[in-house]
């Protein structure tokens, strides 16, 4: 392990992050001017965290061109960590603040774009902390499509080869060069979709600062909302359809792979039809809200069109991991939940900001594990295997696998963790389970009593800290924060 | 698919059940002098088993010295559930008798070693019809003994490498030599097993029937009781204790593999240390139970000791699969439930007659992601993996993750149909994910509403049927089952 390279590279993180900060304390002092705001917190806490970056910079070395790959893993995990860290300072010097683990909560839930909040009265804060809020979001978002391409892609998760033919998208290790290149195509696509929906919230009715907020939260399908009742706000406005459906347009189009924009863009049509895991995703979201608005209109004795209505928001919200909430689906029907808690489990496809197992480790199981019941009877059928258009050699189907049993596994150990923990509580099954999918899969809400209706604020300190490493371990698929606990990955060379 | 060959061993296999249920009905024929039974239920069923069998038997070819890998499969899958619906006749045909889906579901729950039953007062049940359902269990423990060595073992779930050592246990295609020789072998023991608890609990002070069917379905960690109450029928007994520790003890037995025991009993004494799934077994077993009773003694002000009494017997019935209760574990706190359902999922050793995922594929999959997180950041890493002292190749490492995952998906896929289905019930997730994994895992009682103090009754008659498939589906690991729902399987060649 070289620290130096560490240093530099945590340390240009943090200084990006103080910027952030200080730009959110711009937006509070002229915001104080004409509302309630305080820009005093975000100043000291980027200052504060302007100076955690300094040292670490001068501790680093000045100038490389290169990562290597272990260095590159532990600068992602560390670097989810130390953002989320100094990110809870805003929550914690100001008035009102949060004590230290519920401000880490909030903060990491931000940067994973999770969006599961300990905040009682989110319409009490001052707006600039509530703009910082919807910027950790952003700011997660981003990052995520860059690692996506430069670091995730070698972390061996069957990703790999997803997109093999994307010559600008080649893997192997990440040079800093091609990172850079990589993000700015990314981040000009991920800019301009949050801009159109920004523009479209503002025609709809939303002031600026609430079209600007919302449409942060939702291009990371992250899902703060500066309101209390999140996107019920807006329900009996008269057009409150059309910003739902705005909105759940949105939370579609950030589920997809972000490469699919770029090859639209790139007008390269053909392979266009490659992309099977979006035409699956889509498909897969407008089936779930069909059963379940009938089962909704069935049980609740609803209108078929209202509960459709609802159905469509909540299945495309919790399909794209964003978790707005219209409506408190705790009372839906017990196939409801379950086909949601699957959605949630599930996410959105690779190389989106949604969370979740990704469509795509779904494709390569269905197709593996067809081959191996077949294989049962005929074992040495010869089986090859096209994801996206692109073939999946037999590693790649071996770490998906792995992938897909150590979520399971990770799942199981943290709700008897969680359970454990919170036995003081009382906290039943649903509760432990609904915790723990909504942080690992960077849903936001869960179930139980912390369903879309409820909050993580009742929740231990201690508990709160362990759900925010399981935010960072879903958004980093696993391995870049695994890594972490393993001895070896720290030793000096 | 060469029909002839089915015909000759699935009617071989009701020739067989026909002969149980015949010497069921000369136990209930004896017996009525003494008590009020009726053997006639049984008789019949017997003589339309043996009618069924003999028609196969004649479509079927006479002789055949082995046996080609995909007819073996299908009779494995096929034989389960022939076994399961001419099983289910002594249930319909005398008086009291249960509806056409009731009768299936409590046969095939029988023939799985599951022990989920439909039955509300089973002690009003005639003994005769009690101890066919005894039968069945401890037949179809001793089917799976046969399974694991002669079928399932090239069925690829990464058992294969388990006990390459042990020569006589070879793997490849199998002869009907080999499966009798090797049937004749673990029989033995199961039958000696058998033997010792039975008499144990006779000296214990219950009556020869009841030791006996006790015996039958602690072996099998089957789980049915004659009894109401289960096991806590005996629990106000003075010597109730003693009792309680000698069935955990054989349930704690026949959850390690028989060939374990073969080992011992050929005084190999080096090899037993190889055995490192059943240490982990037994460690595990231990540990939940010391969890689980302070928990409980914590929450419940109970005394620790009648806490780990409790806490104990409970675990290793679930961890067992057998499923026997003696206080209802559904009031126990959030964290013991979800380490129950974990212990569930997991089950016992492969070569025993629990059920559910296996001990040896937990830790596989440990050692496999182990591998995978070091391979992030050490990608060209040489690593060699021994499970019981046996070397693990790559194809069996990627065949147990696909086993793991393809369980998960099972798991939830079935949990959003029963819900589906049970929507007129109102049917809750708790519910649903307790009735699908204590059918799947072959456990016997759930959660919810078919918790340890409920039984199966008040479902539908599909949920029923389908509830049944999944014991099928599960007490087969999965492939057996599953093939036969692939056309090309059917194939005439
Ligand atoms: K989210
Ligand atoms: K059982």
């Amino acid at each position: 392990m070289n620290f130096r390279i560490l240093g530099r590279f945590l340390g240009a993180l943090l200084l990006l992050e103080s910027i952030a900060m200080a730009a959110c304390g711009l937006f509070a002092w002229i915001d104080s001017l004409s509302h309630d705001d305080d820009p005093y917190p975000l100043f000291l806490a980027a200052m504060i965290t302007a100076a955690g970056g300094a040292m670490l910079m001068l501790g680093g070395i000045v100038k490389i061109d290169r990562i290597p790959r272990r260095e590159g893993i532990v600068v992602v995990g560390l670097g989810w960590v130390l953002c989320g860290v100094f990110g809870s300072l805003p929550y914690m010097l100001g008035d009102p603040s949060l004590p230290p683990a519920d401000a880490l909560f909030e903060s990491v839930s931000g940067f994973t774009t999770t969006g599961s909040t300990v905040m009682t009265d989110i319409a009490s804060w001052p707006r600039g902390i509530l703009m910082w809020r919807s910027v950790t979001q952003w700011m997660g978002g981003m990052g995520i499509l860059v690692l996506f391409v430069a670091i995730l892609s070698y972390l061996g998760m069957g990703s790999k080869s997803l997109f093999r033919n994307e010559s600008s998208f080649q893997t192997g290790e990440a040079t800093t060069a091609r990172i850079r290149d990589t993000a700015m195509t990314l981040w000009y696509i991920y800019v301009c979709i949050t801009a159109v929906c920004a523009v479209g919230l503002k025609l709809m009715g939303l002031t600026t600062y609430n079209a600007i907020s919302h449409a942060f939260t939702v291009v990371s399908t992250g899902g703060f909302s500066p309101h209390n009742a999140s996107i019920a706000h807006y329900s009996h406005w008269t057009n409150g359809w059309l910003i739902e459906l705005w909105l759940s347009l949105f939370m579609v189009i950030c589920s997809i792979s972000f490469l699919f924009w770029v090859v639209l863009l790139r007008k390269r049509w053909k392979r266009l039809k490659d992309d099977e895991e979006g035409l699956f995703f889509i498909v897969l979201c407008f089936a779930s809200a069909v059963v379940i608005g009938s089962g909704v209109a069935a049980s609740q004795g609803m209108h078929p069109l209202t509960a459709l209505r609802h159905s469509w928001f909540t299945v495309t919200s919790i399909a794209s991991t964003t978790g707005y909430g219209t409506v408190d689906y705790a009372s839906w029907p017990g196939f409801a939940l379950i086909l949601l808690a699957g959605l949630m489990l599930l996410g959105g496809c690779s190389g989106s900001t949604a969370g979740g197992l990704k469509v795509s480790r779904l494709i390569v199981f269905l197709k593996t594990a067809r081959f191996e019941i077949v294989k049962a009877f005929r074992p040495n059928r010869i089986f090859r295997m096209h994801v996206n258009g692109n073939a999946l050699g037999a590693n790649d189907r071996a770490q998906t696998m792995v992938f897909v049993s150590l979520y399971a596994f990770i799942i199981l150990i943290s709700c008897f963790l969680v359970a454990l923990v919170e036995a003081s509580n009382e906290m039943d099954m649903i509760t432990a389970f609904g915790a723990v999918v909504a942080t690992l899969a960077n849903i936001g809400p869960g179930f139980g009593e912390v369903g879309p209706a409820e909050n993580f604020g009742h929740l231990l300190p201690v508990t709160k800290v362990f759900l925010s490493l399981l935010m960072i371990l879903g958004r980093l698929e696993l391995y870049a924060m695994l890594v972490l606990f393993m001895p070896s990955v720290w030793k000096r060379y």
